[in-house]
């Protein structure tokens, strides 16, 4: 068996260095939802983490690390703007330069909060120019260390508070939840959240959601090995678009997941709808896939208790719009 | 001096009558936002409370003392919809029926909730009929209890658990809040609240925030005497169009309060869209004018520690599309 990146401790020791500095995100709940689906659903709302989006845990982590030992000078990262504002955000707290590398076509709300933050943001083109090159060539050029999305120890390390997290307010309920289920990017969330809440819940059936022509884990948890997409059209669920799952991450799924629901683009938007008119909450589109499995009935929740990672809320009104209006 | 209806020991019964019942709702902030006003605002969230606004906490202590009493034998609310959401809820928990008499003209979403959470609905006309006459008479017909939706005080007490609960969180942040907002219909939240924080933080500057021909708390307040606001026009900020304040929240109000502030609709949209946007929440128009009182710049908070209670999040589609497209 491949040993794999993380364990129960690494996310326990994660929980300790960024305890004050993110939030306890609260497990939301709708009585009136419950009924309507038959079940008990409850929420992690990462939305309401700091920058709008679970990625400052793991950066955060990562960075603390660095500082702890004095290997922090500056940072660089690539990213469609939730990991870049995580970045952005834990530099600021440590006092060193971030240079964030992002698509010319994130959404304009994540690109200022990036520059607000105090990084410098690099655009580059999606389809023409390769980020991993641009973030290895500015590190090289600048002595800057390269924070990886995903595929990175203390990364699915610091993501895996939120599974710790959410355990805890579980057990304080006193529920046990029978499933769980969260977006796959790189698979950091997933796989973080899913080492943590399998150390509580041993009976607990863990599940990734991706978006259809973005479902490379589905293909890859399946199939035994990474697969990728090819050539996949765009998406409006732009934090979740990686092309592959993590070197790293992979092997967590593989050894965690039950496997991955693949969602579509009417249920993503009706999850929006849902997540404003019954949990009060904005959700980005990539951070509501979770309950659009649910809502296109790939995930079954009757009778049963399901928690579901909602993994940010970092969208523009024009978004917003189209879920109030569909 | 005049007695006042509750104190402080009246706040912390009721938030043990409420615990595990009532959700804790979270403190948020956003150091975007800070940064642009200038100082920092911290946002009681009960938009995120059970039934999507903080009425919840009021009906259920007030059944609660009822049904302790043996006197809880089925209820009778007038509300424009929050106040009968949480009415209803708190009813279905202690398993009495519930009858909700509701302007024809309330939000769909709020009428549609309470039928959910059980309550019969009675439709009345604003402007035509007297929804406390309608109230009396099925009271005395059906043996229901009566429960108004401010002017009592279990309702104001359980209010109160917003600024207990919002002071502890403070506390627990280590802040020491110079001021504090929140918005005033009948004044069961804000001098429930009021009570609570000048207990905690003695030196602290209280506002209530009233939107612009409802503003009867401003002019009562500045009068020392409960003045109505004449045939005032319609409104956004549903939730609190009251005619007057109550008889029991106004020496409060007086005793506590510096003031209240006068907010326009084009400031409450805005509100509702930085709500949106940077605190990832949804708020309704009547929630969130202790925002506007900011955004209005009437509510300076330049180098300032601000709480701002953010009441409710019961809202149309319709509406939220407007606050996204001004």
């Amino acid at each position: 068996m491949t040993e794999l990146a993380i364990n129960y401790q690494d996310i326990v020791a994660a929980s300790l260095r960024i305890r004050g500095h993110a939030v306890i995100t609260p497990l939301l709940e709708s009585p009136m939802l419950n009924e309507q689906l038959g079940g008990r659903v409850l929420f992690k709302a990462e939305n309401l983490q700091r920058t709008g989006s679970f990625k400052f845990r793991g950066a955060f982590n990562k960075l603390s690390k660095l500082a702890q030992a004095h290997q922090l000078t500056g940072v660089v990262a690539y990213s469609s703007g939730n990991h870049a504002q995580g970045v952005a955000a834990a530099a600021a707290h440590f006092g060193v330069p971030a240079t964030i590398i992002m698509p010319a076509d994130a959404p304009q709300i994540k690109i200022a909060n990036t520059k607000i933050l105090g990084a410098t943001v690099v655009l580059y083109d999606r389809h023409k120019e390769n980020r991993e090159a641009i973030g290895q060539r500015l590190a090289l050029q600048h002595n800057l260390t390269l924070i990886p999305p995903y595929n990175d120890a203390d990364i699915i390390a610091g993501q895996g508070t939120i599974g710790l997290e959410a355990a805890n307010q579980m057990l304080a309920l006193g529920l046990t939840p029978d499933q769980a289920i969260g977006p796959i990017g790189g698979g950091g969330l997933i796989t973080g959240s899913a080492t943590a809440l399998k150390q509580h819940f041993p009976n607990i059936t863990l599940w990734g959601a991706e978006p259809e022509s973005y479902d490379d884990a589905a293909h890859s948890i399946a199939a035994g090995l990474r697969l990728a997409n090819k050539n996949p059209p765009s998406s409006i669920c732009d934090a979740i678009l990686t092309p592959m799952v993590g070197e790293l991450t992979f092997p967590i799924m593989q050894h965690y997941l039950a496997g991955a629901k693949v969602v579509q683009e009417k249920h993503v938007l009706a999850a929006m709808l849902v997540c404003m008119q019954q949990l009060k909450v904005v959700v980005e589109p990539g951070g509501c896939v979770g309950l659009a499995a649910i809502l296109n009935r790939s995930l079954a929740v009757k009778d049963r208790i399901t928690l579901v990672i909602l993994s940010g809320g970092n969208t523009d009104p024009a978004m917003l719009s189209l879920a109030l209006n569909q």
